[in-house]
């Protein structure tokens, strides 16, 4: 094969980007929070582009990784998961102690965290074979069965920030985000992060929103921060209005429970976020729709396996965001635009994101992204932003390269815990 | 992308390979049996090479899914189901009537047929795309995994005919003709295709077999013909020497049963043949093992995703043959290549076959074959060799131009009808 597709460098750079002070139930996101970008440069010059968590845990594999990925073919992606496997060197412990925003998508493990990383540099390589071969990284998955990616608005409740939006902090203040999203963006689905407030002000937030926007998919997603009889409760109320309702509940039996007590569908990303959870979870009609999320699934051609397994199970498909920049965003469109299952609008916190790393930010129109026919993910990357972004890396104290939700609510409350109904 | 890249020309070849009188539960292997040689030639003037079932019924279907093809990218094919379920109009009517080959396979479907005419275009589509890219088709697929692929022996029951294996009728004669595949290829592994005799006489040939090659895999396929009290016997005889037991009965129900009261690992090619057959035999925990082809699974990228179903439920995954060449082979070979839980030997008629298409026969080299690092396939068209056999296809009267193993039985025994114990 041709040597110009030998990987000759990966580059690792972690950064922090800001982020605006979005709730949700495991604390307040951080004013930065850690992304890591990785770069695949081959022998032929070109450089693949990935992005994924920039946490320490994240960095602590992928530096391992990134060292030996060079003498491989960028082809060799299938291959990736062994080589993490090998490098990553006995699992850390790695255990769930209390708060922490990485249990907004379930408990984390040893294998989630290596997949985390698995899939940067499996779209790093894709990017760079792609961009060598002059094709997009859609036809390097067998094809687009779409021109267009439909992304939903995703709405916080917030606190007023150093950004632009202002508070939401009722329904009349998630409304009026609605209605900017909705002017802006043109996304016609909403989804609303819950599990902030009581069950009741969550409720009426979605009730203003079918009220204000008739007839749109709504969703409400409290992260597992609700009991069973509380999401019964709530998908009573809501019955009429909610496209679908995400993870109410903790846990794969409690979401069977009440999967089985209400005719609203019920999405996870936070049940169902490995392989290996799938079979239970299926085998209990636990969920209608799984999120997919390149990220923790191990990247494109593991979200296409998902996509498979889903189709197969009757199970419908969405797709899950956490705070990312514009490498991820691509590709997320150009997998999705693979998907021939995908009958919901993917999440998105782009619009959140004020700074990137990529030259040109994509342009939403009537809530869909274009799907790029341009080589690789059809991104650039902004080599004077990214420094800018890794020089507030490097110059961080340690209080925002790991991600804690918790520990920014606490700066505001320090006897705040996480609120369950 | 690439004008390269565009399909220019579709050329389907139907053919009539020799076949020796192999013999299964639905009679005998005719002379001569149908294939169909895919040729999707690119405005780069590359030719990709597809092979698949060769009767009319899928000759009807290929026609129009080639005149359709034209002007569309050959990385398009994840769109290639959406065109062939347009282009083949209404669903014929295919109900299996009585004994047909096809149903070496399961029911027949309008959807079963469609997938494996698709599954020729594809894998000629990613022919055409590897050859033009200078890439080999495991590289298409994320990579190999593997450096070789192990096959087994495919032992059969046979009448001499003119081929130079003479006949197996009994334990001593199948033993002998596993020698040859031992001697000739080095395989390790040993399927017998059963069904053909009562069952003691095809447990005392695996008996023989487990003698002549003692620690070695064997596998018994008797394609449904037997009871589950027949099935769950056999298992009982035979459960020290097998690796597996292939569809000993038949339907989902059956294999269920016996599943449930036997510790030998049941494998299946006829009750799970189709994504939609996966939710119950897996609920049911039918089988063990499923065997992959991607002739009828709808081609090499679906292929990829049954091994991820099968991955994620724990079910082991084996691989399928049909009558088939080279280019079919080696399609076979690079996908098995890239499959992680691939653990057990893939079956092959190959040997059996002694026409070809392609210019070079791979050699087996301890019942494996490397994984060819070529452009494409790494498989060259013997176009004189293809007018040969497609002349023959043109001079048929009709005989041979649909398989019918049944025919060809009841042209020597014409009151026969297929054997159930």
């Amino acid at each position: 094969m041709d040597a110009k597709l030998i990987v000759d460098e990966v580059r690792l750079t972690p950064i922090l980007i800001s982020d605006p002070p979005l709730l949700n139930t495991q604390g307040v996101h951080q004013p930065f929070t850690p992304r890591l970008v990785v770069e695949v440069i081959t022998r032929g010059g070109v450089s693949g582009l990935g992005e994924t968590y920039g946490d320490g845990v994240y960095l602590g594999l992928a530096r391992p990784l990134a060292g030996a990925l060079p003498g491989r073919m960028v082809t060799d992606v299938n291959g990736l998961f062994a080589l993490a496997a090998e490098t990553a060197g006995a699992p850390r412990q790695d255990a769930d102690a209390g708060v922490d925003a990485s249990g907004l998508r379930g408990v984390r493990t040893a294998d989630k965290l290596r997949l985390s990383v698995v899939s940067a540099f499996e779209t790093a390589c894709l990017d760079a074979l792609g961009k060598t071969l002059g094709l997009p990284v859609h036809a390097l998955l067998g094809g687009k069965v779409r021109d267009e990616v439909e992304y939903s608005a995703y709405l916080f409740h917030k606190w007023a920030g150093t950004d632009d939006w202002g508070a939401a902090l009722d329904p009349a203040g998630v409304v009026a985000q609605a209605r900017r999203f909705d002017r802006e963006y043109g996304f016609r689905s909403f989804k609303l992060k819950g599990g902030v407030f009581e069950p009741e002000r969550e409720i009426a937030a979605i009730r203003a929103l079918a009220e204000a926007f008739p007839g749109r998919p709504l969703r409400l997603d409290p992260n597992g921060a609700w009991s069973v009889e509380t999401s019964l409760a709530v998908a009573r109320e809501l019955k009429d209005v909610l496209e679908y309702l995400e993870d109410p509940a903790s846990g794969t039996a409690a979401m069977a429970e009440i999967a089985a007590r209400t005719d609203v569908p019920l999405a996870t990303n936070m049940c169902v976020t490995t392989f290996e959870e799938i079979p239970r979870a299926f085998a209990e009609n636990a969920v209608r729709i799984v999120l997919c999320d390149h990220h923790y699934w191990g990247g494109l051609h593991r979200t296409r396996e998902l996509a498979a397994l889903c189709r197969t199970f009757g199970v419908g498909l969405s797709m899950h965001s956490n705070t990312h920049l514009g490498i991820s965003l691509a590709a997320m469109t150009q997998v999705a635009a693979t998907l021939p299952g995908l009958h919901h609008a993917c999440d998105t916190h782009y619009p959140w994101q004020t700074e990137d790393v990529v030259t040109t930010r994509p342009v939403f129109r009537a809530g869909r992204l274009a799907v790029s026919d341009a080589p690789g993910l059809g991104v650039d990357l902004d080599r004077e932003a990214l420094a800018v972004l890794h020089r507030r890396w490097l110059e961080d104290d340690g209080t925002y390269r790991d991600r804690d939700d918790a520990a920014a609510m606490r700066a505001v409350d320090p006897g705040w815990t996480p609120s369950r109904w």
